[in-house]
């Protein structure tokens, strides 16, 4: 089984190294990652400037490569340009830091795992949800076993799993749960702070307001120490406003 | 009415000029935008380094507000420090080339007006389907008529309208279709080309591969020169594959 690996915080961070170590056990992992932290550059990728392929080593030893890019930008040139052929599966992390609910959006982890999905590839993005997180090594674990059920079930086409896991200790893991996208969001913040020159910018904070309350939902899941397990696609088309839509007669608009 | 209006090609783009001349006559308009093209940043947000806002001026004039950031992120600080209180309607564009089919996931024009979903303000993205667009007057003139139907209908607090119109002149226009987004998808080529130092760099090009056939398809309606109204959202649960999924027993993974 070959396995691609990528992630958003970037090819030295621990995250990304527990996932191979334990993958290795079970398949031939190749890396490609992003050379620097991508966080939260969601699903963009690089056409207006050059990307470069960089071999990465680890304590000496050869990891991987690293991109000059964003997560999704190494899912392309590592499946184009790197491994030349489709792997069997695409893993994505483990990210520092929950990808639930809107932050969904956002995650340039989750966009990894997409970009694969957009290929025609399997693929599991993972995060842990602390942004200090402790437990990689628990969910590298959850992901391995993952792995193999997704080999043997299959996924459907454009279909990727999105799974969060507690930063807890494995024995303290409630159980693993298949949920849906939560409708938490965040207030945000811009904080106005003045520059040594006396000019204004803005930084942005904020804070994630909780209204999920059902296991159903990942954020809640999460929040109850299970992991949760969210098949999401790109097809962004809102089907219920759509047939509510066909009594606008949209056509009518040319002629006023 | 109070229009907010962004776009991903930047704020002395001629596509947000000749949107906001049209939309001042309906409404109070404000324009926030990149100071920077942002295409295919998708829903990249900055959280890592602060934002400045610049006032903006067109021919001496007052325009707008330029934010050195993402299409996301002038939404989003548009919305809580410039007018500190939700607009009406949200518009992004027009847009320099369509956002159709697998684009809708990359494109920054769809992602500003998502972001004001997300805020629950009904929106919409606006793309001409040329990368060399000559016609944005007719696109801002149908814009102007669907802004007032939206308005009176409203929207489903989380959807968008992502809108696609062909670049012709307006009695070319075939009419106004209701769509779904298509399937087409790239075929990406990293061209290999050698730096003046001998090291190689990867540029990002390749084909669209056009698999609509119908005019249901956003793809397929614009190819026709139809005007292509497609209601999208964020939920990105896969549900079909949810409900399959419920078989797979996943707790039992966390004991193997």
């Amino acid at each position: 089984m070959k396995i691609l690996i990528s992630n958003d915080d970037g090819i030295d961070s621990p995250g990304i190294n527990a996932l191979a170590n334990e993958l290795k056990k079970i398949g031939d992992v190749v890396v490609v990652a992003p050379s620097t932290e991508q966080s939260a550059v969601g699903h963009a990728i690089t056409m207006k400037i050059p990307l470069r392929i960089t071999e990465y080593y680890k304590n000496g030893d050869f990891f991987g490569y690293a991109i000059d890019g964003t997560p999704a930008d190494c899912i392309k040139i590592g499946i184009r340009n790197i491994l030349k052929t489709s792997p069997d599966i695409v893993i994505s992390g483990i990210n520092n830091g929950s990808n639930t609910a809107i932050n969904i959006i956002y995650s340039g982890t989750v966009s990894a795992a997409r970009e694969a999905a957009i290929m025609d590839v399997p693929a599991i993005a993972v995060s842990v949800a602390s942004h200090e997180a402790k437990h990689f090594d628990s969910a590298a674990k959850i992901v391995a076993q993952l792995v193999q059920k997704v080999i043997r079930k299959g996924l459907p086409n454009g279909t990727l799993l999105n799974v969060n896991v507690p930063d807890v200790p494995e024995e303290k893991i409630a159980g693993i749960l298949l949920t849906q996208q939560g409708k938490s969001k965040w207030d945000d913040i811009y904080e106005e702070r003045y520059d040594p020159y006396g000019k204004k910018y803005y930084w942005l904070t904020g804070n994630l307001i909780q209204t999920d309350n059902d296991l159903i939902t990942d954020q809640f899941a999460i929040k109850n120490n299970y992991v949760s397990v969210t098949p999401i696609h790109f097809d962004l088309t809102d089907y219920k406003t759509y047939d509510s839509m066909k009594t606008w007669n949209l056509g009518s608009l040319l002629n006023t």
